[in-house]
């Protein structure tokens, strides 16, 4: 690969051109990195909601064309100026947000999230100098959340760039960059249960199955999944998902329910819907005393979360998470090493594999209910 | 003391025969303790809060006659049948909540929040029998959250009295039976804030201060009190506020004021007045990323706590504590042995001394905000 260091590359992308439109494999150009940059040649990547939402493009200022994918695996083809951490040959997981290392969060053991890095889905382009390093005969195509993997070549900031064991198979591992991490880490790193508790997952998407993995990795005994789609119990029982609750089903509250079914509430609840009112659930479906509720979906922005301060006073608490906490330089090449001793179990998320020319055909699968994670092969 | 054994006891008594009438010195007789009980003869009570907001009885349902007082050190005079954590003689502190040792939330370490003997204003009675202990010429008089203190002996449930150093002062540690530990647990074991770091506290009464207290022994660095009344900023630096703020001198939300003063946020808030706009305050300045935000004020019935959800995906953690987190039996013990070592301040806690016989006097001082911790001294 070192002949392209340096140079401009020629290669295939696929491209939105407008909101909602099948996305177009294009020839694209893709410059080289500049300082603190880094340029990887995907090997695989795969779909997530939150690529679908920017696609569709119903509650945001459009940004078209644009590049979306963000869960990908590759290996580092150069490296930008004052890059020290990754060089060629490196296997690596982008990731939408980063870890400059230098801020107060980045110093913080607490927070992963990057004051210089953080998500950004209205950038379409790079931090360095506002430009993007992907064209079309001279017409900049946008970047998405500075990781753009649905193209065969991309330029990531270097501290969005995790270097991981060269051994783990990259159509695997790279479902890691999103999805599975927010959950899992939701449970692991967040709501920590302990072995023998209860944990409630609300919504079973990707989210919330890496949610329900967390607490089977954990050893929760009561695994309690609540959705309003009665037949993602079946699926949900790989992820560890022991009892169903379907909100449709019962006259009374959702957290009255799980109330009576535990003595009083759960030990842990994890929200994965962004639904405000599941929120309220999960919250209010926690023990007093000790319970912890976990808030990962991301709501609406005129939402309101509201309930009464005694469910605090208590003793319940709540919290957020982006990310499942996790920092992605510092913390995923253990999340790789979790998977490598079989301790977590990816391949029950990828439901389907295809080649990058179909890539269009994720989006049905996603849009249709059908897939957890497809993974799009770029070489074919 | 061993004739007064398994007899009636006549002593004094501070008697409410009305709501918000002065207390009245009585002859009571206090009889035995029954199976799970122990009698104290109390040496010294002090005022809280909590107390006067009960004798008021504007916002419950009046039960008078009864004896008030639950923050008090003593000696125990005798022990009711299966008692074998307490013998006569030992000096000890009774609390409003007790440890049953055998409940759900007596066995999680994670909850102090007892079962059976957690805090009940409504009881005026025995939970053995339910019957009251106390009674002037056969008329039952009623007890308050299972300690009644303003009496020369009372009787308590077992589970409700912790055993302490006999080396302590009880005329000191008395005041650590509710707001104090309150305070002190809401900061350390709650809010932990590392060495350093940064934490506002809403409200400078007794609570405020302890949670501030809690905050200087910590090691925290910047200690922000929050308050409407101005002059409790000069009491407030011995407890090691070092930044006052008034939300009433300021056009823009306390919270706004906070973050920009502390370059995003506090690394935690303790809130302890109760107020619903202090409770949002105090979640909504903490730091995103790692900010804990603890209530500990009582809020009203219809108050509903209301903030937007990103403000928890931004990794901000809300709690609610109950008297500090601490188990009474367990804990209080250890936080004796905190101001036995000098590392925990209570004499800055003790304003006024008064006799027994003066005892409405301890609710003039707390009515005009004179006080804030007020000690009884019953033997005189």
């Amino acid at each position: 690969m070192s002949s392209t260091v340096g140079q401009v590359i020629k290669c295939k992308a696929a491209v939105a051109w407008e909101a909602g439109k099948p996305l177009v494999i294009e020839e694209v150009e893709v410059a080289p990195p500049q300082a603190g940059e880094v340029r990887l040649k995907i090997l695989f990547t795969s779909l997530c909601h939150t690529d679908v939402y920017f696609w569709e493009a119903k509650g945001q200022t459009p940004l078209f064309p644009r590049i979306f994918g963000h869960e990908a695996g590759g290996i580092v083809e150069s490296v930008g100026e004052g890059v020290t951490h990754l060089q060629p040959g490196d296997h690596a997981l982008p990731v939408f947000t980063g870890e400059c290392g230098e801020c107060p969060h980045c110093k913080s053991e607490e927070s992963n999230m990057c004051d210089l890095l953080r998500i950004n889905t209205d950038r379409g382009v790079m931090l360095q100098d506002g430009k993007s390093r992907f064209s079309i005969k001279g017409q900049p195509i946008h970047h998405f959340v500075g990781t753009s993997t649905f193209s065969e070549y991309t330029v990531v900031h270097a501290g969005c760039v995790a270097k991981i064991n060269p051994a783990a198979p990259l159509d695997k591992v790279c479902v890691l960059s999103c999805g599975i991490c927010t959950g899992l880490g939701a449970t692991v790193n967040v709501a920590k249960p302990k072995p023998g508790s209860s944990v409630a997952i609300f919504g079973l998407g990707a989210v919330g199955l890496a949610a329900a993995e967390g607490a089977r990795i954990s050893g929760a005994k009561r695994i309690i999944g609540v959705d309003l789609v009665s037949s993602r119990f079946e699926l949900a029982k790989k992820f560890g998902v022991n009892e169903f609750v379907n909100p449709k089903e019962h006259n009374k509250p959702v957290q009255e329910v799980i109330a009576e079914m535990t003595d009083g509430g759960v030990d842990r609840a994890v929200e994965c819907t962004g639904s405000i009112q599941a929120m309220v659930s999960a919250f209010e479906c926690v023990h007093d005393g000790w319970g912890v509720a976990v808030l990962v979906g991301v709501p609406n922005k005129d939402d309101a979360f509201k309930t009464h301060p005694m469910n605090f006073l208590n003793e319940r608490t709540l919290k957020g998470t982006f990310y499942g906490n996790y920092k992605p330089r510092t913390d995923l090449p253990d999340v790789v090493e979790k998977y490598m001793k079989g301790e977590l179990e990816l391949e029950k998320f990828i439901t389907h594999t295809i080649p990058f020319s179909e890539i269009n055909k994720a989006f049905d699968y996603m849009l249709k209910g059908e897939s957890i994670r497809c993974i799009i092969r770029m070489e074919e």
